[in-house]
C-alpha cells in the first residue's frame, strides 16, 4: 500500500525497469535509478511508515563523504586507479545531494543499516559504472562490494555516517542558528537594560530586576547549550570506519582506520579520529546518546524562554502584557484581530518532540548486542532530527519573533508601582517579622506598602521613599 | 557502607544472631527478626541504594494476602492444617504491616523478586514455628518452601503479588482520593457559575466564559480518568498465580489457579481472576504497563489544573489575579510577606515524578526474556510510588488547595471589561473581515472596542451595546 | 533553505502566481494551488524541519471528512444550498487524498494548527470557487471562513480532526494489522503444540513448555493489544465540535455539535458522539494521551516477542538456534552468507521510536493553558506515526517473519535432554533441598541428572526414568 | 495517614511538645527535635509519599556545608562572631549526619524548597541557640532568618546545595565506582585476551574476536563514561548563592557570592565557582538535566554491558555458556540448583530506573518560570538517586558479579570451530559471491565450510587450512 504510493511517486514518469541481482537472486528495477537488487529488497520488505520515514538527507551525504574517502585510501593500498576515481566523482553526485532520489529506504530496516549502506554502494557501482562506459546491473567494472565497500562493512561504515552526519549538522547547522538567536536575545538584553521591572518567583509578585536582567538569562542559556553541545564532540568526532564486521577490522588493511579518518577531515574541513576502540564503537552508541542528551538541555533550555516570552506577551488586555511580540498572522479563524504567539508555539512543540526523542535514542541505544548495535537507523533519524528541528526552530524562533520584541514600557512600570514586593529591600532596616507584617497589611486593606508601613509606625514617610527605591534592588549592596 | 548504615538502624537494639541455612551454606541473622538465609544473603549481596529503594508495604501486604490463600487451598490439597493454620495466622501478622521491619529488601535484587518470595517464606515459616513452639531457623515443623511456598514459585508469586497491591491501592487509596478531588472541584465550579470571565487561548484573550466553565474542565479530566484508571482493571485483576516456574503449572495442582484467586477475592472483596494464560502473566507485564498508561494521563491532567490555577492566581498585583489561593505558609525566606502556590508546586512535581516513571515503566515491560521478565522488582516499585504520589498529592491539593479557592470577583471583571474579543459575537453581523478592522483599530489606538466598531461606521452605539453582551457569549445560539 | 527546496520540488512546473489576501495583506500564491494567503503564510513563518515533518494525510482526510459534515449540518440552519454542495464536492476531493498536494504544512506551526484549518479552508473554498466558476482568491461565492468555516474555530475543528484521524486509523489500519499477527501467530503456536523444549528464566535454563505454549504468550500479548486499543475509542471517539473558540459553543447553533457528530458518524461508518463538556474537550488532550498509552503497550509487547524470536532464531551455529527465520535478503556486506533477523530489528526499532512518542505526547499533553491546549500538532502527528509504524510493522513483521518461521525440532530435543531443570519434578518427592543437591552435582561434574540422583541414593535407575518424564511437566498435576 | 505513620515512628518516645512560632502563626513541635514552625507546618501541609520521599541526606549534607560556609563569608561582612561560630558548629553537626533525623521533609513540597532552606535555617538556629544556653525556639539569640540565613534566599541557597551535592557525589562516589568497575573489567580483557571466540552481530554468527577484545569495549564504555561524567562538572560546579530571591543580588553584598564559593570549596576540596549569571542559575537547572544526561548514557552501558553478559553466562546447558558468573545466592524457590544473573539483573534494573528520572529532569528542567524554576526539590531528588543507584549498582555489579567472571574455554572453543562464519577472511581471494556460496551451501547441507569450499572447487582443502585460521582474523592486515 504505501510501497504503491511511494513507487507510483517516484516511478510516475518510468515504466521501464532493469534487472539487478545479488545473492538471493534477481528483482527488476526502475530503469532511471541507479539502486540495485538489495535496495529494491528492502523496499519490498519493509513497507513501513512510507516516504517520510526515509532515511535523511544528511545521512546519504555523509555516506558520500565515506565513500569517496574510502576509495581515495584503497587506492593508495592497490584499488586500480581509474576505478577509484570513478567512485570518486559518484561519491561527489551523492555528496552534493542530486542523487536524492536514488536513496528510497526508510529507517526501519535492517538494524544494522546494512542494506542502506548497499544502496550507496549500489548507486556508487552503477553511476561509476555509467561513467566508465558499463552496463548498470552488471556490477563490472565497478562492483558495489569488492569495489565501492573494499575494506569495509556496514558494520563500520554506518556508525561512521552517523558520526560524520551529526558533527557535521551540529557545526554547519545548529550552532550558528544558535549563536544567531543567543546574538538576537543578547541585542534585547542590552535594549531593556534600563527597563525596571517586577520579578515573579514562584509566578507571583517578588523583587524587582531589569528586564535586560531578565533577558540575560536566556543569553546564558544558550551561551551554556552552544557549549554543551561542542562538549560532545570529542567523542562524537571517532569514527568506527575500519572495525569492519564485528571491531576487529578484518578484511581490511592496517592503517586504513587512521587514514580513511584523516581524508574525512580534509573532505569536510572538520576533525575527525579514528576511534580508539573499535569494539564499543560498532555495539554500543553512547556518543550519541550523549550527544542528544545536550540537544535535550537545549530542548528544556527552549521551553523555558518561549515559555517566559509568551507569557510575559499575553494579553494584549487582559494577560502579563510586559512584551509586544510580532504579529505575523491571523490568529483565530473566529475571534477577529487575534494575534498569537506562535512562534513560541513552534518552538514548544520542537522541544515536546526532542525531549520524546530522547526517550527514543536511549532506548534504542541501551539495546546493542554483543558486537553490534542493531538499532542503527532510529537512532540516527532521530538525532538527525532534534538537530535540525532545534537549528529551524531557532532560526525562525529569532527572525520571526525575537528580533521584533517590544517592551511595553508603560506597562511595565505601572506593575512595578503596585508591587509589595520592594519590601523585601527593608529587611536589613527593620527585620523579616515587621516587613512581612507590612506586605500583609497593605495586601489585606489593598493599600500601598508606603501606607501600610506608615501606618505600623515602623518608618516615615520620608524615610520609605528614601529606602524603598527599585533603582537600589537590581544589584547587591555595594 | 549502606549496609551498615542499614543494619545498624534495623539491629541497634540486638547484638544477638543465629544461624540459618540455605542450599548454599549458613548465615548469621539477628535474632530478632524473623527472616532467614536468603534474605540476610541478598541484604549483603545487594547494597543498592539503602532503605528508600525498600519493597514497599503494600507489596508486602500483598504477599501476605497471597500467602494466606495459597495456604487455605493447600488445606484443601492435603497440606497438615495445622501447618496450614500457622500459616494463616503468620501471613495475617504480615497483613496487618506490624512485620514490616522484617521486610528489608530493596528493588534492585533478583529481576524476578525471588529474594522477596522467600523473604516472605522465612518471615511467615519463622513466625509460624515461633507459634507452633518450634525453633527459628530450623524449618522444622514450617518450611519456608515445602509449606508455605508450597505449589508456588516465585514466578508466579511475585507477580500475583503486584497485581494484588496494584488493585488494591488503586481501589483504596488512589480512586477515592479523586473523587474527593473531583468532587472539590465540581463544587467550586458551581459556585463559580454565575463569574463571567475572560477566556484565553494561546495565552491571549479569547471570548468569555464562566469561571464555572473553566473549572468544569478540570472536574471533566479527573471524572474521565477515574473511568480510565477502572478501565485497566479487567486485566490489571488477572493473576499469574498457579504459572509456577514458566507458565505451565508444573508442581502445582490442577484447579489451584482458580481457587487461589477465588481466595483473594473472599480476602481482599476485591475481583481477581486467574490469568488466561499463564505464559504471558509470567514474561510480560503489558498489564502494569497499561495501568501506568492510565497514571500517566492522571499525572498529564494534574499539570494542566495545577498549571492553571496558579497562573490565574498569579499576583497578588502584577499577575492575573483572578484566584486567590489559600495561605498555608510563609512563602519566602527572603521576600516578607509572600504566598506561594505551593500545592499547585508539589502536585506538578508529582506529575513530572510520575512522567518520568511512565518511561522506566515502559523500558522495564518491554524487556522480558523468554519464558521471564526479570525487572519486576522496578516495575511494581513506580507503579506503587505513582499511585501513592498521585493519591497523597490528590489529597492534598484538595484539602490545602481546591476547598479553599476563592474568586477575585472585581479583579475578573475588570479584565472582562477591558478585553477585544467580545467583538467575536460580532462576526455573524458583521463578517470576519470587518470585526477584525474593529478589534485591530481599538488595539491600536488604547480605545475601547465599542468607540473603535461606532467611529468605522459599523454599528451605532445603541446596536453595539445590544449585541455585545457578554452574558449572550456562554452558550451556543439558541 | 527548506521553504526553497520545498518549494522548488512543489512549484517546479510553475512559475505562476495568484495574489490572495488576509487580515494581514496580499500574497503571492502558486496559481495551480488552491491554498490561499494564510497558508502561503505559514509556510515563509515556519521554516522548520521540511516537507517530511508535513502534518500526515489521515488527518488532512479527516479534515475532509469534518467539513463535509460541517456543511451538510449547515445547509440545515440555512447556508445557502448551492455553496454547501460546492463544499461537500471539495471536501469529497480532500478525503479522496488528491489534493494532498495542497496541504504542505509542517507540524511545527501554530500550537491550535489554526493555519492548518485556514489551509482546509483555503483548498474548499477555492476548488468550490472554480467549480462554481469563480476566481480563485476572490472569496466568492465561497467564502474560507464565512462559509466554510460557518459556526466552527480552528480550536474546535483541530481536535475533531485530531480524534477523527485516530479512531479511523486505528479501526481501518491498526486493527487489522494486529488481528492478522495474532492469527499468524496463533498458528504457529498450534502448529507448534507438540514440540517440548526448555524453558529458559533469568535466561537460564528451566523447566519445559512447548513451542505452542511458548507461543500462545505472544498471541496473548496482541490478543490483549487489541482488546486496550479498542478500550480507548469510548473517549477517542468524543468531539470537540461546537465548542467553537473556548469552549462555550459561541458563533455556532445549539445542536450544531450533536448533528455534526451524526454526520461523521455516517460519513465514516464509525461511531463518534459530541464531547459532554467541550471546555476539557479543547484545553485538555488527556483522551489522545490514553490512547498513546495503549500504543506504548503494543511496543512493549512487540519488543518482547521481537526480542525472543530473534534470540530463539539466533546462530546459526553458534546461538540458541531453536527456531529458523524467513531469509529475505542477504545480510551482511562483508560476510558471505549471512542471514539476519532483520523484521525483528525493524520491529523493535519501531518499538524505540513508539515509546519516546510517548513521552512526546505525554509533555504535550501536559501542556495545555487555560481554555486550549497549544501542542495539538505534535500531538497527533506523533499519535499518527505511532499508528502507522506499528500497523506497518505488524503487516511487515507477520508476512515477512512469522508466517515463515521454523521449529528446528533436533536442536530443540537435543537441548531439552541435556537440562539439569527436568529435576524440578522430583521437587514433591525429594524435597526441594535434596533435589538441589542432584541438580548440583551433575553440573559440578558434568554427569546427567539421573546419574547424580542416584549416585545420591536418591532414587533408582527405574524410578527417576519413571518420574522425570518432560511430557509429565507441562501442566499441573491433575 | 502517612504523617501519622511517620510522626509515630519519629516520635515514639516523645510526649513532650515546645511551641513555635512563624509569620503564620504558633505551632507545637516535638520538643526533641530542632526543627521549626516552617518545618512542623510543611509536614502537615506535605503529606505526600510518606518517608521514603523525603529530600536525601547528600543535599542536607550539601546544606550544611552551604551555611557554614556562608556564616563564615558574614562574619567577614559583620556579623558577630560569636553567632557565627555557634552557627558553624551547628552546621558541623549538619554536616556529620547526625542530625539527619532532624530533616523530615519531604520532595513533594514548595518547588523551590524554601520550607527545606528553612528546616535547615531552624535546626541551625536551634541547636546554636542551645549550644549558647538560650531556649529553643525562642530565635534568640540565632534567628533562623537574620542570622542563619543571612543574605540569603532559599531561591539561591537550594540552588546550591543541590549543585554541591550533585558534585560531591559525583565525585565522591560515583567516579571511584566506576573506576573500580572499568578495573575489573580490564582485568577480565586482558586475562581473556587469548582467548579466540565466535563474534556476533545481529545475534547471529559473525566472525570471530578474542574474549579480551570483547571485553576491551565494556571497557570503553566506562572510560568514556567518566569522563563523560566529569565532563558536565564545569558548569555544575557553578553556584547560585548570591543571586538571591530572583538573580539579582539584592540584601547580599557585593562579593558575596565569589567568597562564599571559595569557601565551600575550601570546605569540600572540591572546586567551586559562582555562576556567572545568577537569573540563569535561579530560573533553568539546565546544568543538572545536562549532568543527568550523562547518567543516562551510563544507565546505557550498563544496560548494554549487563546484557551481554548475561546472555553469555546463560544456560548452564541450554544457552550460549560462554562464561560462567559468580553463584551468589540460590536461585528459584521451585527449581532446585538454578543460578542466575541477579547481579546483571540488578543492574538493568538500575538501568531502566535512571533512564526514567531522565524524563522526570528533563520535564522538570523546562518547567521553568520567569525568574525561577520550582520543581528543584524533584530534580535534585532524582539526580541524587541516579547517582546512588550508579555507583552502588557499579560497585555490587564488580564485586559480587565482574571479579568473578570465569570463561568457559572448552565451550568457546567448540562453538568457534562450528562457525561458519570464518568463511570471511576469503572474500579478498575469493569473492563475496563466491564465499557467499560456499557458507550458503554448508549451512543449507550441515557440513563444514571446508567441506562446501572444497566441493565447491574454489579452494584445495590445504589452501583452506592455510587461509581460514581464527588467530588470523583479529586485526587487519598488516
Amino acid at each position: 500500500m504505501v510501497i504503491d504510493y511511494f513507487l507510483s511517486t517516484l516511478m510516475s514518469t518510468t515504466q521501464q525497469f532493469r534487472t539487478e541481482r545479488d545473492t538471493f537472486g534477481e528483482l527488476q528495477v526502475p530503469s532511471d535509478r541507479y539502486w540495485g537488487a538489495q535496495t529494491q529488497r528492502s523496499l519490498q520488505n519493509f513497507d513501513i511508515g512510507g516516504p517520510t520515514e526515509r532515511l535523511p538527507p544528511p545521512l546519504i551525504k555523509a555516506f558520500g563523504v565515506l565513500k569517496k574517502a574510502a576509495s581515495i585510501v584503497n587506492v593508495g593500498y592497490g584499488l586500480d586507479p581509474k576505478i577509484g576515481e570513478a567512485i570518486q566523482q559518484a561519491a561527489d553526485d551523492v555528496i552534493s545531494g542530486k542523487l536524492n532520489d536514488h536513496f528510497p529506504l526508510v529507517v526501519f530496516q535492517t538494524g544494522s543499516g546494512t542494506q542502506s549502506n548497499m544502496n550507496v554502494n549500489e548507486v556508487i557501482s552503477n553511476r561509476a559504472i555509467e561513467s566508465l562506459g558499463g552496463e548498470l546491473g552488471s556490477k563490472k567494472p565497478v562492483h558495489p562490494n569488492d569495489h565501492v565497500n573494499m575494506s569495509q562493512s556496514s558494520n563500520d561504515t554506518f556508525p561512521t555516517a552517523m558520526h560524520i552526519a551529526a558533527v557535521t549538522e551540529i557545526h554547519r547547522s545548529l550552532v550558528p542558528a544558535l549563536s544567531e538567536l543567543r546574538d538576537a536575545l543578547d541585542a534585547k538584553s542590552q535594549a531593556f537594560e534600563h527597563i525596571i521591572k517586577i520579578g515573579r518567583t514562584h509566578l507571583q509578585d517578588a523583587t524587582p530586576l531589569t528586564l535586560g536582567q531578565e533577558f540575560s538569562g536566556y543569553v546564558q542559556q544558550i551561551s551554556n547549550c552552544i557549549e554543551r553541545v561542542k562538549a560532545v564532540i570529542p567523542r562524537l568526532s571517532l569514527l568506527a570506519q575500519g572495525g569492519t564486521a564485528v571491531g576487529t577490522g578484518l578484511n581490511t588493511k592496517k592503517g586504513f582506520d587512521v587514514k580513511v579518518a584523516e581524508e574525512i577531515s580534509k573532505l569536510t574541513g572538520l576533525e575527525f579520529k579514528t576511534a580508539p576502540n573499535k569494539f564499543e564503537a560498532l555495539a554500543a552508541h553512547d556518543a550519541l546518546v550523549e550527544a542528544h542528551g545536550a540537544l535535550n538541555v537545549l530542548a528544556c533550555s527552549f521551553m523555558k524562554i518561549a515559555n517566559d516570552i509568551r507569557y510575559l506577551g499575553s494579553g494584549p488586555r487582559c494577560g502579563l502584557g510586559e512584551l509586544s511580540l510580532p504579529e505575523n498572522e491571523p490568529g483565530s479563524s473566529i475571534m477577529p484581530g487575534k494575534v498569537n504567539p506562535t512562534q513560541c508555539e513552534a518552538l514548544t512543540m520542537v522541544a515536546a518532540q526532542v525531549m520524546g526523542n530522547q526517550t527514543t535514542v536511549s532506548i534504542a541505544g541501551s539495546n546493542g548486542q554483543f558486537e553490534l548495535n542493531v538499532f542503527k537507523p532510529v537512532i540516527i533519524k532521530n538525532v538527525l532530527q532534534s538537530i535540525r528541528l532545534l537549528a529551524d526552530g531557532a532560526r525562525s524562533f529569532t527572525k520571526n519573533c525575537v528580533v521584533g520584541i517590544q517592551a511595553n514600557e508603560s506597562r511595565i512600570k505601572s506593575l512595578l508601582n503596585e508591587s509589595l514586593m520592594l519590601a523585601t529591600i527593608l529587611n536589613s532596616h527593620l527585620g523579616y517579622d515587621n516587613v512581612a507584617k507590612c506586605a500583609k497589611k497593605a495586601h489585606k486593606e489593598g493599600t500601598t506598602l508606603k501606607e501600610a508601613t506608615v501606618s505600623l509606625g515602623l518608618l516615615s514617610p520620608e524615610e520609605f521613599d528614601a529606602k524603598v527605591r527599585p533603582e537600589l534592588m537590581l544589584y547587591p549592596d555595594p
